[in-house]
């Protein structure tokens, strides 16, 4: 038997995000997020029935305080000590508070353990299983203390710069600094690029006339010490998850190869509590930059968990009060990365228990709609969708559509639960709205808003059409010409939204275009020796050029989780594994060289790898589970478990 | 200008509910309360607009991690630093997380300081204005610890006892113990009776194999230390609220004086950061108990702060989920007490504040409502009323007249706020509903139930009609001889219940037979050496039955708030003031000897003191504010504003 730490579940996931998203430096100050942060429930009870044939012998620990209770409160017990449960029928409750940090049991027994078939209350509304995690599941592990690994590294070079050691580690990294000696105070400042940590005035990280011997993680490529460096020593441990990489590529193109390798290292970095924006800056869960994370990392981790506590995270408790991290479309993102979760995992019971919470999600989008029937912004909502030029006036296409894709993972998740609701009666309605209010019939695209009567057209509706099936065969010729490959329509310039537009181009276009897309977009980063992707990059600025975002100086983010898409695009595209049913039960792989001249690869899956090559003039496909089907040059070839298909380039 | 802490409104009190109300102890262990309890916000933000003629310098300090902006990010500085405003109209905002304790700010300034003006939010809906007190005024303050005074107490005796000191402080109190010696571990016994602190295996609060200094503050008016004496040395310090003694009361009856005397400590025990039930056990906030306590405390300390602190403590955050205490009829003396509260104050800010959380704890009751329109029992939900034996089948019609007494409520304050209800037309029909299945002619007297068919009639509905005034004159006759005066039927056995069915006797009766009631019961247990009244009392019962409760040998609380009754029925019934309009604007007082020689007093009203004396053969009446009316064997005196009013007796 083997026990687990148990908490109230969801808990374990809004407590650590409180504690991560408040800890974003910038300057010489803390900079908490401008979004609600919800707390764990800090007075629970967990309960368990039980059944012996002969009594046996329990010991409870606790995070907190409390007591046990078998059958009754005349039979209480305090925590840590050996308890022998009676033969027979029992009911065992466990009563946890803890002030300041996450309440969680553990019981430690040969017949009777802790884990999530115990349920637990918050003493509201009923019984709920227990959370807990295969991370904790010895009776020392710590579960109010997230767990990682560490690794020491060193620096790959080291100069002295004007009173101070300047270290270089080679790569960005995400490193605590543990100085065994510190005998007088230092000056530090970290920098994702050598000017940001010798341009000491604007270094978004350092810490001045410090004398603390454990410095918390913080992103850096470049250390400059500023002090005697005789006087101190440290080591630099980089804290990490430890992420089986599941999906690998290689190929003709060593540049492509770098573009791989970069992008899963830019993920992993960002892959930590929860999928992170940026390592250095925010520091924060935003659900559009993490519904990306989830669809790119299924095709090199293939980490259930980190899915679910982000989901989990951002979503927090109710009552709804805004939309996620204040922006329409994030709150969008949040409900459709609950169908995503399920295609790949088939995992019934965690919709289950979301459902609640999606339900009072979309209850309370429904409550904001606008006379026309749309989700338009009220009060200070954010209508982001994308750092672009876009006319946003009332309401605005693309947040429609995404409302509308809502709709329809509200429609198939209640369908799944059985639940009956009336969200298709909406989606249908909204979908007809849409259309007649959207699409424009002179421009042959859809327009951003009907209601300031400019007509404006630009990409990010028009690439959702397309991407959801919303346009219908005559539309989608119309926007891939009037739209996608139109000059005059301004283009995307952020990775996040290039995300959306390659995947486009990629349903409707051949690959060789984004081969070289992504050949002279992230590889034009690494022409600037970038070692991790960045939050934005403008091909047409010098590298000096490039530091600067949000007006500052070293602003922009050089790890973003939103440049690792490459990882998807070669996955779903090149590699070409995709679910037909959910959980990978079916699914397809249709591999496609994109004008490489060979690749050779894995794909995870639910429960499985695809082993995907086209080299040497054949195209060879494993499964290590049945249900695949290879779909080449139009045929179609039922793949069997551990069976590699070969067929021979025609 | 002064500055005070400020932080999310109602939040400190939430936070410190949760503190305190998770620190009850009980032989080896925690018990946590076994109704949810909320938290503060960690992450809120502070605003404040200015207009300055010229520049000026302000300082910031937080408990957390945040920072201070003044007009935009790009104007960002760290806490504790001197930052200048310029001149013009300005926004300061103040952004502070704070894990795990309360996030608070304070601004030290010449022009701007900090204080309930400026206006906060967590990033839900909108802002409020900020909370703050009194107490924490110094930038050295900290709103994270309640602030409480210390009194150094010495034990009046001691003696050696099988291996230990036994120690008697001469009268219950509470108090922590600091040993500035501690040299091997000790056992402490606290008890509130010297057979509890002796009773090693039964003892309630006991530590066992200590060698932690400071012990935190636990009741007691016996310790029984075991260990070597020469190994240890220790103080005691009392730890109390500085409440002002503002009722006074003294009467030809020195076992009158020492009830009043002794009620007024034991509330004064339970006067904390809350008011408590008991301070052994539960030290747990009830808001049933508090209920009474916010009524008694009127007639002795008048402190609003406690009274606001402990109603924003109960209700803790939306959503309801389950009734307050869990107890159904706790949910509506919890609204009830919002009504006593205006009553006492003329607060309508304070109203305005807790308006949005009475209504959707009133939406939560009335979302209950039976088929016939009545609350009763849904899902674990506890009918408590009393400890008594009760028809509680179905609807319990002391339950329908507290949930009666709470419409009405709702519908005073909804007036008072503009605000439109339909509270009123609920509150009629409810009325009318109640006469019609609860009254029963045969019996002359309400019905506890009439589901069940068994017509049984207890003391409480049938007191609750009279006291909100539900009877009609033929009912109410009805009602004093069938139930009130007829020994068929149950006694009440509690103090608890015994304040509403004296305050229904001091209503329809002569006060003789209160007074008479007051030295046998509460005169009984001073009787046994109480040094503070108890949670219950049997009168035929002897000294060493009478420690047993809730199947605990020691279980039964010394110093129950609820004990405390006498300053009440004094105040309001002998000394006899009694608010006619909000806030005491204007007053009666209707003196009554009940049997006693003579008395003389203060009775402490909104802005105000009463002086009420009979003695010598005159009525002596000062008030010092407008607006009392002197009532005096049926003729009424205008009392003019700190001139005595003197009636011969006739």
């Amino acid at each position: 038997m083997k026990s687990k730490w148990i908490w109230y579940y969801g808990d374990f996931e809004i407590y650590h995000s409180l504690k991560m998203q408040t800890r974003r430096e910038e300057y010489d100050y803390h900079f908490p997020p401008f979004w609600k942060l919800d707390d764990c429930w800090h007075n629970v009870k967990f309960k368990k029935e039980v059944e012996l044939d002969k009594p046996t012998q329990i010991t409870v620990y606790a995070k907190g305080k409390g007591y046990v209770e078998i059958d009754s409160r005349l039979n209480s017990n305090a925590f840590e000590k050996v308890i022998t449960v009676p033969e027979g029928r029992h009911t065992i409750n466990i009563y946890v508070s803890e002030v300041d940090s996450l309440p969680c049991a553990y019981v430690e027994g040969d017949v009777i353990v802790s884990d999530e078939s115990w349920l637990v209350s918050h003493y509201g509304k009923g019984w709920v299983n227990a959370g807990a995690s295969n991370d904790y599941t010895d009776k020392n592990d710590n579960p109010q203390e997230f767990k990682f690994c560490y690794e020491e590294i060193v620096p790959v070079s080291k100069k002295s710069v004007d009173g101070g050691v300047f270290y270089d580690f080679g790569k960005e990294t995400f490193a605590k600094l543990s100085f065994d000696r510190l005998e007088e105070s230092i000056d530090i400042f970290y920098g994702e690029s050598e000017k940001e940590a010798l341009d000491i005035e604007n270094t978004y990280l350092r810490v001045l006339t410090t004398d603390i011997k454990e410095q918390p993680c913080r992103a850096f490529r470049y250390l400059y010490i500023k002090g005697d460096e005789s006087k101190y020593s440290f080591k630099a441990y980089y804290e990490y998850l430890p992420l089986e990489h599941k999906g690998t590529f290689k190929c003709s193109d060593e540049l492509i190869n770098r573009i791989w390798d970069t992008s899963v290292y830019t993920l992993h970095l960002n892959s930590r509590e929860f999928f992170l924006d940026g390592i250095k800056r925010d520091r924060w869960v935003w659900s559009g930059d993490a519904y990306q994370s989830y669809l790119v990392s299924r095709y090199v981790f293939f980490d259930e968990n980190i899915i679910k506590r982000t989901i989990l995270a951002l979503r927090g408790k109710d009552p709804v009060e805004k939309h996620i991290n204040t922006i329409l479309d994030y709150s969008f993102y949040w409900i459709m990365s609950v169908y995503d979760y399920y295609e790949m995992t088939a995992d019934v019971e965690f919709i289950k228990r979301i459902y609640p919470k999606m339900k009072s999600l979309m209850d309370f989008c429904l409550s904001r709609l606008d006379e026309n029937g749309f989700e338009s912004k009220v009060d200070d909502d954010w209508i982001f969708i994308d750092w672009a030029d876009m006319d946003k006036t009332g309401a605005v296409c693309a947040e429609q559509m995404l409302l509308l894709r809502s709709l329809e993972t509200m429609t198939v998740c209640s369908r799944l639960l059985g639940i009956d609701s009336d969200y298709e009666k909406h989606e249908k309605a909204l979908k007809e709205r849409i259309n007649k209010h959207f699409w424009n019939d002179e421009k042959g695209a859809y327009i951003d808003s009907f209601e300031s009567g400019r007509n404006n057209v630009s990409r990010h509706a028009n690439i959702f059409a397309l991407l959801f099936g919303y346009a219908d065969e005559a539309q989608r010729e119309k926007i891939v010409k009037n739209v996608l490959l139109n000059e005059n329509v301004a283009h995307i310039k952020t990775p996040y939204f290039k995300f959306y537009e390659l995947e486009a181009m990629c349903s409707v276009g051949n690959l060789d275009v984004i081969t070289q897309q992504m050949k002279s977009y992230w590889g034009g980063m690494l022409g600037f020796g970038a070692t991790s992707f960045w939050e934005e990059y403008n091909p047409e600025k010098a590298y000096d050029e490039q530091y600067e975002m949000y007006a500052d100086k070293f602003g922009k983010s050089f790890c973003h989780a939103w440049g690792a898409s490459p990882v998807y695009l070669i996955g779903k595209y090149y590699m070409g594994v995709t679910p037909v049913s959910a959980g990978y039960e079916n699914f397809e792989v249709r591999p496609n060289l994109g004008g490489l001249d060979w690749f050779e690869g894995t794909v995870p899956i639910k429960d499985g790898i695809v082993s995907v090559k086209i080299k040497d003039g054949v195209v060879e496909v494993t499964a290590s589970k049945d249900g695949g089907t290879l779909v080449w040059n139009g045929e179609r070839y039922l793949l069997e478990k551990g069976i590699t298909k070969r067929i021979a380039l025609s």
